[in-house]
C-alpha cells in the first residue's frame, strides 16, 4: 500500500471513530481483532441501511417475504451444504509453541515466526465458530454460529412455500449477522469476523434462471448505485468457471474501488439448484413446488443477491468523505461527510444561537416536532461556526439556527451542509423545506 | 398446566407456525430446543417493535444515544462483571453416561433418569456459549456470545461520553440479540437460548438514582401498556432484598399474565455503579465524568430498564388471538389476531373481487401506491370468504376488494377487521383513510 491510500484509510478510521461511527469491541481491554462496534451514528446509519432493504426488496414486492431465522445452526445444515467439510483455510502449526499461520502469509515457510520452532504440513482449518447446545461437550451437542444467511432461508424454503403459497418465483429476503472465524482478518470493517449481510434467495424455474440472473446482476447494481456511489467506482467481475464456488453456477461480482483497491461489496449468484438438492438428500424431506400449469414437481433454482452491510457502510463513507482543499468557503482540512441526505445518521440539527431561555425553548420545540419525522440532534454548546462543522463532519444535510428575530418572525435559519447557503423558513414550512 | 391452559398455549404456537409467524430453526433436520426463526409474518413484526424502541427512546430522547455493539465479548468483560464466575446454573451429571441435570428438576435426586448410573453431586454449569477467535482453542482466545446486551454497553460508556459530549443524566440504547445456554428452556419463545433484548442504561447523578428509578418503572409501563396490552395482564413485582442480582440496589420486574401463569415479560434495575467500577478496576480505564457544576468527577449510577422482544411478541399475540365464540357474525372457532393496527405485519390486503385482468390491474397498481407507505399483501385467490379469514388471522386490520364497480366509480371495498363493517371509499381518499 502507498502512503497516500494508507493516508485515507487511516484518517476514514480515525475520523469514524472520533466522530460516533465505529469502534473496536471491548476497547478498555485492548479489543478484538476484526470485531467491531458501530457508535450513535454508526447504529443509525446501519439501520438506515437495513430499513432500505425490507423497503425496496420486501415492502415493494409481493413475492418476496422476510424471514428472520436465527443464528445459531444445526450442524446437519451445515454438513448438507458442505461447509463443515469445506469451508476451510489451510493453516501450519509450529510445533513447538503450537502457533497457527497460513502458510501464504509466512515469510520462511518452515520456521515459526514467533518462536523459530519447526513448522507441520498445512492442515484446513474450518473457519465457522463453534459451541455446544446444552450441557454436555460432545459432537452430539455441537452447533456452528452461520457462516452465511442463505442456509436458513434454504432449510425454511417448504416452510415459507406452504404457510405463504407460493408459486415460482419467489423470493426470501433476510438482513442479520453471520460469522466467520478469518484468519487473516483485516482493512477495518471490510473482513470483519462477526458481521451482517442482507440478502435474497430468489427461486424460479430451471428454464428461466439464466435470464433472471442477468437482470438481478442489473437490478442489484442499481440498488447499490442509489446509496449515493458513483458509477466509476463500481465495477462487475464475472468469476472465471475455475473460481465458481462449488455450488454456482455462475457469480458476478460487484466490486468498490476502496481506498486500497477494488474489493467486493455485493454479489450475485445462480446457485442452481444444489442446495436444496443437497438438503432434500440430507434431511429426507421434499424440497420441490408443484407447477400447476405443467402438473409437475420440480427442484426451483435459484439467484442470490447479496450485499454485505458493513462493506456498503464503509464504501458510503469513503465516497463521502472530504477534505476541503480551502478553495470552497471552508478551511483547508475541514471535513464534510457528503453522504446522500436520505441516508445521513442526523438530518437536522437545531441550534440556538446563544444559551438563552427563550430561544432553548423554542429550539426544544423544534427538536420535539421534527423528531416525530427524523432523527435530530440539539446542540447548544460552542460557536455557531463550530456546531456546524460539527455536523458537517457526521453529514448533516440541514442545520437550523433559533436567533433572536426567530422570537418575532416565527423564521428559522436554515444551512446547507454542501453549499453552505443559508436561508430564511418559517417554522410552518419546515416540515415540506426539509422533505424536498 | 391444567387442560385449558395447555391448549390456549397450544392452539397459539400452532397458529404462529401455520400461519407464518413462528417456526423451529433447522426443522428438517428435526429443530433445535429453544431456537426459533420468525416467517414472513413473524419477522415483519419484531421489525415494527425495533423500530417503536428506536423511535420511542433514541428518535424522540435529545440524550439517548443508540449503539449496536458486538455479540462476540472478550472474556476480560465478563470477568469483570461477574459473569464467568457467577452466570451459572447447579448441574449434577451421571457417573455412567455423562449426561447432565438440573438437580431441582430430578425425581430420583441420587439415579440417572437416562441410564440409571449415579449421579455425582452438583457443580456449577456457566450458562454462556464459548468459542475461540483465530485458529488456537486455548485459555487466551477463548471468547463468549453476550448473554446480555449491558455489559458492552458499559465498556462503551467512555467512548459515547466522549464523542457525545454527554451530560448527566443521559442514556445508551441498544436492541440486539444475546444468547444463554438454558439447560431448562421452555414455554415456546418465552425462555429461548437466542433472543433479542432492547434495552436502556441510564447514567444519572447517584442522589437521584432513586426517585429516577421510579421515574423509569413508571415510564417503562406506559410503553410496554402502548404495544396494546391490557393494564389487568400486567403487575409489577418488586424484587426482595435477598433475591436481588448481585448489583443491583433495586429491581422491578413487569410481569405478564400468559396463559403458563405470570412471567417476566421486562425489568427495570437501579445497577448502582458496580457495572462502571468493575470495569474501572478490571481495564485500568477511567469510568468517570467530570461534573461542571461541582468541579468534580463521579462514577454515576446507572437505572435499566430493559425489554425483551420475543416475551413481547408473545403477550402481543396472546393477548390478540382470538377465537370466534359465534356471536359475532363470524363462525364459531374462526381466528382474528386482534392486534393493534400499528403493529399488524400487514396493514392493507388487496383482493381483485375475481382473477380477470381489468380487476388485477387495478388491484396491483392500488398494491404499487400503497407499498410506499405500507406492509401491503395481494391475494387472487379463493372466495373473498376465505381471503377475508386469512387476513384475519394474522390481523391485517384492512382488506381492499376491487370489484367491476371500481371500473366505474373508481371506489373499492374497504373492509374492517374486527367490525367488519364495509365502506366504500374511493381510491383517492384510501391513504386517509387508513392513515385515521
Amino acid at each position: 500500500m502507498n502512503k497516500e491510500i494508507e493516508g485515507k484509510m487511516e484518517k476514514i478510521v480515525s475520523w469514524a471513530k472520533r466522530r460516533g461511527f465505529i469502534y473496536p469491541q471491548d476497547e478498555i481491554y485492548g479489543g478484538l481483532n476484526a470485531i467491531y462496534n458501530f457508535g450513535p451514528y454508526g447504529a443509525l446509519l446501519k439501520n438506515k441501511l437495513r430499513e432500505e432493504f425490507l423497503n425496496q426488496w420486501v415492502k415493494k414486492q409481493p413475492n418476496i417475504f422476510a424471514i428472520d431465522s436465527a443464528i445459531i445452526t444445526k450442524k446437519e445444515t451445515l454438513q448438507a451444504s458442505g461447509h463443515e467439510a469445506g469451508f476451510t483455510d489451510p493453516l501450519v502449526e509450529c510445533k513447538k509453541c503450537h502457533s497457527r499461520f497460513r502458510p501464504d502469509k509466512l515469510e520462511k515457510s518452515n520456521i515459526c515466526p514467533d518462536c523459530g520452532g519447526e513448522l507441520s504440513g498445512a492442515r484446513e482449518f474450518n473457519l465457522m465458530f463453534r459451541s455446544f447446545l446444552g450441557p454436555v461437550e460432545d459432537e452430539n451437542n455441537k452447533i456452528y454460529l452461520r457462516p452465511e444467511n442463505a442456509q436458513g432461508m434454504f432449510s425454511s424454503f417448504g416452510y415459507i412455500a406452504d404457510t405463504m403459497r407460493v408459486k415460482l418465483p419467489f423470493g426470501i429476503a433476510q438482513v442479520g449477522k453471520c460469522f466467520r472465524n478469518e484468519i487473516t482478518a483485516r482493512q477495518f470493517i471490510f473482513r470483519l469476523r462477526e458481521f451482517e449481510i442482507s440478502e435474497i434467495e430468489y427461486f424460479v424455474e430451471p428454464a428461466t434462471a439464466t435470464k433472471e440472473y442477468e437482470q438481478w446482476i442489473d437490478k442489484w447494481e442499481k440498488y447499490i448505485l442509489s446509496f449515493g456511489l458513483s458509477k466509476e467506482n463500481l465495477k462487475r467481475r464475472v468469476h472465471q468457471k475455475k473460481e465458481l464456488a462449488h455450488y454456482s453456477r455462475g457469480t458476478t461480482d460487484i466490486e468498490f474501488k476502496y481506498p486500497f483497491g477494488w474489493g467486493e461489496l455485493a454479489g450475485i449468484a445462480n446457485r442452481g439448484d444444489f442446495d436444496l438438492r443437497q438438503h432434500e438428500k440430507n434431511s429426507g424431506q421434499e424440497m420441490k413446488l408443484f407447477i400447476q400449469e405443467t402438473g409437475k414437481k420440480i427442484t426451483p433454482y435459484v439467484i442470490e443477491p447479496t450485499l454485505s452491510l458493513e462493506r456498503l457502510m464503509l464504501a458510503i463513507l469513503c465516497e463521502a468523505y472530504s477534505e476541503s482543499d480551502g478553495n470552497d468557503k471552508r478551511a483547508k482540512g475541514e471535513r464534510v461527510l457528503k453522504i446522500k441526505p436520505k441516508y445521513a445518521p442526523i438530518t437536522v440539527a437545531i441550534f440556538p444561537l446563544v444559551k438563552k431561555p427563550e430561544l432553548v425553548k423554542i429550539a426544544r420545540q423544534i427538536f420535539q416536532d421534527l423528531s416525530l419525522d427524523y432523527f435530530v440532534e440539539y446542540d447548544e454548546s460552542g460557536s455557531i461556526g463550530r456546531r456546524y462543522r460539527r455536523q458537517d463532519e457526521i453529514g448533516t444535510p440541514f442545520c437550523l439556527t433559533v436567533d433572536f428575530d426567530s422570537l418575532d418572525d416565527n423564521c428559522v435559519t436554515i444551512r446547507e451542509r454542501d453549499t453552505m447557503k443559508q436561508e430564511r423558513v418559517s417554522r410552518a414550512e419546515l416540515m415540506s423545506y426539509i422533505q424536498k
